[in-house]
């Protein structure tokens, strides 16, 4: 065991360094001038708000001050993650010690002009958020909402086997059902090829007013629960600052021991069994060192403490003595020289150059980014001599691509998914590599190996949070999900896309690869499940954040799907989703055509159509892989029975081509839309997912309201694949019978074809309940057949 | 300790009894005839889709038949909640044996006829789905999204002495987030008054292809682990049915007498400290007593198990062979009549009644459903003399409202939220009540109790989960969330929707108390927490839904919301999304004027209004707190600044009134809509949220490209309220400027004004950045002031 804790000397030294941290946190919060309290404080220092969370904050400081000592002493790779993120002063001010703020911001310099542009920033309008955020270096994590801290952990070591995420999680975050679960993440890493996570599970008591569930745990049940996490947990606790210097800084010394000595042993022996890896818990009071009463009530220790412990500070002569008194207990004048520069002693407690963990280049990982060794998607294309010539599953061509690209990348490209790699029948990845587990292996499993690299977990939280953890230190990755369940991560994908839209104005933020989701298993084809797994409404989310991050592809086929996957690997700053059916179906395009088709996103499908170039009667458009199918049945249906109608035939890949271009980067210009769909003309549009979207895309098109969309209705149950269609108005005969409601032209004539509509649909009604499976020319039905 | 696990001889009949269940169970999987095998099988017996998973079925039928035995013995009052609800085949055969399943559905009658109606049913198109879901006696729970089990078993018992919620944890869905935060709800029970939650985890060691994390934790661990989480666990493992019989109906036995011991205890002596709770870990093999190898490949014990172990029976005679011969070892002939019927010393194992798990009126529960006792909400309200006259904080006289609805509902009224409730200032219910904890208590805690009724933890998921349990068994409550934190539980609040979309076709369930969200703590108001804590999407999300069970409430005031709430609290069956500001903010309508405008829905204020009833220059609209005061302060910049412009000033608070009635029965009529909209006048439409939902509702009105919505643009960062008014643009100043630029008739004379809006927008961003704080004649605007 190597100690490097030091002599009393050395952590009175590093004391001195968390003192300065706090103060410059009680700034940041309060002060808009007199930084180092150069003269008596006085209302106009004061910030007309006072925002920010106090309560966190000591604690992330203390963690982020040994974290310093241990780098140094050890030269260690570590970041650090910050999951009570509302402590934003705490990182701020620690990376601001560091030297690091600095260099990013030069404006803010380490002096006491810099620090009073700190102080003043917090916060305040155009300056920077309360929480450590996109803004904030060394951070890859916001600490807005909470949960993700552990799983951001976790992603960013895989791969990455000199790298130690240092991961303080509270214990309000430690109630989500996110954070819960992710303790699990250990049975996911391999320390021969990996990197480590040391969990630091602050316990301080309190969330906004209430008592936290961990921290009331009897100390032996909570030990047993982090023991059956797989942690070996040492306590550190205390509200006696040296007492507690002296319990972490041992606590941590053993911590990176473990570590060690655990990854040697992997490496030079190959891997064992799953170790018991090391963690703390750091009890410590909330809000620590500051205020112990206000105006008589208790608030160190209590959940008095969590935002701003001194409220009236402007208005009320005792309360800025208070908080004078509070700052001045740090000792300024003996941390700082009256230039504002840090003692030169303490400055030197910080690593330096990368070794900062504000300057770590894992933090900002589009600085390691190497793109990703990719071989031809067209290799993989289905062969495809005439629409409709064919059946494929297009998720399985996708699969024989992602192998190849797993192949060549088997250190910066993951798959993750919650166990539906196989049934969503990318399964071919299986030939080159197998499921990650480090738990115990039995014979009766298959693919499950301790070098794997297919993360399936049933979790879609785990699933997201690795992955973001892992695109955020500059690898690649993607995400395949039933699309039903998409919508657990609903608010994780809000905040990655919240933090890629804010890193796109950060000059300093390196550009990250794109988050990938393949959404498949889809609402249209549930045939095991039934209606609690029909939702295609993660388009609508994902559609309503901002332009510049969301892409939406549908892919009617393989071949277009290969496209789109190759297009989304290659792209970065954005969320790429993708919806493509597992089910074998017929293919339309060869890849040269597939190809042309989705580098404009859009487009007529001339073999297909029947308007020969002249103003059509009514456009039939279509996007997602079952509509299209549908679409191009009714298309066929009107030109067997009314060879005279016009129909433009269109299909959709990129749904944002839609948009207006001064909505949407992707958005067609008005003239190219009327090109395709006219002025004037119907439209009759099946859609894969909710029809509103699609009249919330077009909305400021010309004449919105001949924008017939048949899609979802939120209408489902265990049925066959037709009959789901027909339950949602978005099956060929409704569709054909649309075209001839809508299209003046067609209707005198339109008598005999309706009669015939009806009668199918009828036909099918006693076929599929008699029977229990669609009629067969309608489930063998081939375009041209 | 009661002993009522009987002799050997007792068990062989339970074993019977579990023997025709599975029995039961394979034949929904497989046959549309012959389902007593009366003649050997034959191809066209076999349904052309076999659709269902068995993996988890025997284990279920195995915990069903057990609770049955104890059910009888003891007299127990317990419904039954199958987390792996997929298994829906043993829940069917479960209540089909106890005869509820006939009761409910006459023509699946307990004999031949009925058992073959039974087995073609099932994933059938027109029969039912294949998961436990509504359609299923018994059931509170869609087995479909996994991870709610545990949670829908807790909110079942509070408040519920003497029910025991037997809940069955599947090892694949303990994975997932909502599940691994929930086992922490033993915290949030008090034995005095609550009744119990036994859970039965079961490991059958897969998931769809891979093995599950707990399966393959080394029992030490997995038992420090449930230890950890409070539990007293008791293993029963095994392969060899007579063995697991034994050990199960022990463990059992002893679970009960556990929990009978600790409601002893607590309701003698009063609630002295959390106790340990029984649970039992059940470790049996997945597709336990099916085929044990398919073509050469082991199936039972593996994941091969899954869904239907023999795919094809219809053309592969030897797997048909194989079916029979599976389904032959269960005895058919031993177990039934040749009429069909169960042997009457088998039906006589089941309970009775309502004592039967199928008939349990819990698992239905608007059969116990009482109204709230409610006092008059015009008692709560705010006093406005005149619009603006006053300033009050919303959710606050929400909150008097309900504290009294809490102190006369106290056994059938609950508040959820993660820790917010006094944040969002509805503190005033603390008055009566406190927050409940089972936990360790201390001096430095507030409002903490073990029979408190409001159920804070810093999970929406469990918040989500309790709250549905709760409703389902009978009884009333609210949820008040933080905005953009509610999205965490987007897909659980899916799953709700579509269960009661669901319950609504179905006759023999009952009607429930609606789910009722508060959502505060808004994106317009989130000054401490900034970008991360703004998203006012929640609402596109709940639109997607079923119109008949979706309601959105944007309350301007404190009065409209205290007429919401009371309506939403009267309602049934629905989702009511509220929301509402928790900040000072200026009043608008006395109670009758809120009254009356609530009822309506939406309406012209005409002391806001300068059409004088003539044809309008535009039309300023809004909905939301925010927006509401702002378009009030455009409209008073208009009025000062240009006195000959005609505006009329139309607010919304049921945001379903804009969508047309064919699409929402709260549409309003396109009469309605254009007596107030008019047919062609621009709409400037200030909107809380996206504006793109204003867009989408109103699309089949007359001209919707009039209509020009400002919303949130999703930018955003910790600043002053009104600078993230004018970072998207749905300021006063931007407002007016909208309205002068769509409206024709007021351009020529517009220009003054123009430069005014123009160097107010410049004063402002001057302002808040030197200064940190808005204009003081901005921030203290009032109406007439």
């Amino acid at each position: 065991m190597t100690d490097t804790s030091g002599a009393d000397t050395d952590l009175a030294l590093l004391d001195a360094y968390w003192r300065a941290a706090n103060y410059l946190s009680v700034g940041q919060i309060y002060l808009l001038d007199n930084p180092l309290l150069q003269r008596p404080l006085r209302p106009e220092d004061i910030k007309p708000r006072l925002l920010g969370h106090w309560g966190t904050t000591p604690g992330l400081n203390l963690v982020y001050a040994h974290l310093n000592r241990i780098i140094r002493a050890r030269d260690l790779d570590v970041i650090f993650i910050a999951g009570p993120g509302h402590g934003g002063p705490a990182v701020v001010a620690n990376t601001y010690l560091e030297g690091t703020y600095s260099e990013l911001y030069p404006h803010v310099t380490p002096d006491t002009d810099g620090m009073r542009a700190l102080f003043r920033q917090f916060s305040f309008p155009g300056g920077i958020p309360s929480h450590a955020a996109p803004e904030t270096p060394g951070s890859i994590h916001e600490g807005g909402e909470l949960g993700y801290s552990l799983l951001h952990a976790y992603g960013a070591v895989y791969d990455n086997p000199d790298l130690i995420a240092a991961c303080v999680v509270g214990d309000g975050e430690a109630e989500t059902g996110a954070l819960a679960a992710s303790w699990h993440s250990n049975k996911f890493i391999n320390p021969a090829r990996d990197g480590a996570v040391l969990p630091i599970l602050h316990l301080n008591g309190y969330k906004i007013a209430g008592p936290t569930v961990l921290a009331r745990l009897p100390e032996d049940e909570l030990l047993q629960l982090l023991a059956g996490y797989g942690h070996a947990p040492v306590v550190v606790a205390g509200d006696d600052p040296a007492t507690v210097h002296r319990g972490l800084a041992a606590a941590l010394d053993r911590a990176f021991d473990d570590i060690a000595a655990i990854q040697r042993e992997a490496r030079a022996h190959g891997f064992q069994r799953r170790p018991r890896w090391p963690m703390i818990v750091l009890r410590t009071p909330k809000g620590w060192t500051g205020p112990k009463e206000v105006d008589g009530h208790p608030v160190e220790g209590t959940f008095h403490a969590h935002q701003v412990p001194l409220g009236g500070v402007r208005s009320n002569p005792a309360h800025l003595a208070q908080l004078e008194a509070w700052m001045r207990s740090y000792r300024p004048d003996d941390l700082f020289g009256h230039e504002g520069r840090l003692r030169a002693d303490l400055a030197a407690l910080a690593p330096v150059g990368p070794r900062r963990m504000g300057a770590n280049p894992n933090a900002n990982g589009g600085l390691l980014l190497r793109g990703l060794d990719m071989p031809d998607f067209r290799d993989y294309a289905v062969m495809v001599d005439r629409p409709g010539g064919v059946d494929a599953e297009a998720t399985r061509a996708a699969g024989r691509f992602l192998r190849d690209i797993m192949a060549r990348n088997d250190r910066s490209f993951r798959l993750f998914g919650p166990d539906e790699t196989a049934s969503n029948r990318l399964d071919a990845v299986f030939e080159v590599t197998d499921r990650m587990s480090a738990a115990e292996i039995r014979p009766s499993d298959e693919h499950v190996a301790t070098d794997g690299r297919v993360m399936e977990v049933l979790s879609e939280h785990l699933c997201q949070g690795w992955l973001e953890g892992y695109l955020l230190t500059g690898r690649h990755g993607f995400f395949s999900c039933y699309e039903a369940f998409i919508h657990i991560i609903d608010s994780m994908f809000n905040q990655h896309a919240k933090w890629l839209k804010v890193t796109r104005q950060i000059p300093w933020r390196a550009s990250i690869a794109s988050l990938n989701y393949l959404l498949t298993s889809h609402v249209w084809r549930q045939d095991h499940n039934g209606f609690s797994h029909q939702d295609p409404g993660f388009l609508d989310h994902v559609v309503s954040k901002k332009a510049e991050i969301a892409r939406v592809y549908l892919p009617p086929d393989a071949n277009t799907l290969l496209s789109v996957v190759d297009h989304c690997l290659r792209s970065r700053d954005y969320v790429n989703v993708i919806v493509a059916g597992k089910q074998p179906s017929p293919q339309w395009l060869d890849m040269e055509a597939a190809e042309r088709h989705c580098a404009q996103g859009l487009g007529v499908w001339s073999w297909a159509s029947t308007d020969l170039n002249q103003e059509p009667d009514a456009i039939l458009a279509c996007a997602g892989d079952v509509p299209t199918l549908e679409a191009l049945a009714a298309a066929d249906l009107l030109r067997r029975h009314m060879p005279e109608a016009r129909i433009r035939f269109v299909n959709v890949v990129d749904l944002m081509t839609l948009q207006s271009p001064s909505e949407h980067p992707h958005g067609l210009s008005d003239r190219d839309f009327d090109a395709l769909f006219t002025r004037d003309r119907p439209v009759i549009f099946a859609f894969h997912g909710y029809p509103s979207l699609i009249h919330r895309l077009i909305y400021r098109r010309s004449q919105p309201s001949r924008f017939h969309v048949q899609g979802y209705r939120e209408e489902g149950t265990t049925t066959t694949p037709f009959d789901m269609t027909v339950l949602n108005g978005i099956d060929r005969f409704h569709l054909a019978g649309h075209v001839l409601d809508h299209a003046p032209r067609l209707q005198p004539k339109s008598g005999h074809l309706r009669q015939l509509l009806r009668d199918r649909l009828a036909e099918h009604h006693a076929y599929v309940r008699a029977v229990g499976e669609d009629m067969p020319d309608v489930a063998g039905w081939r375009w041209g057949g």
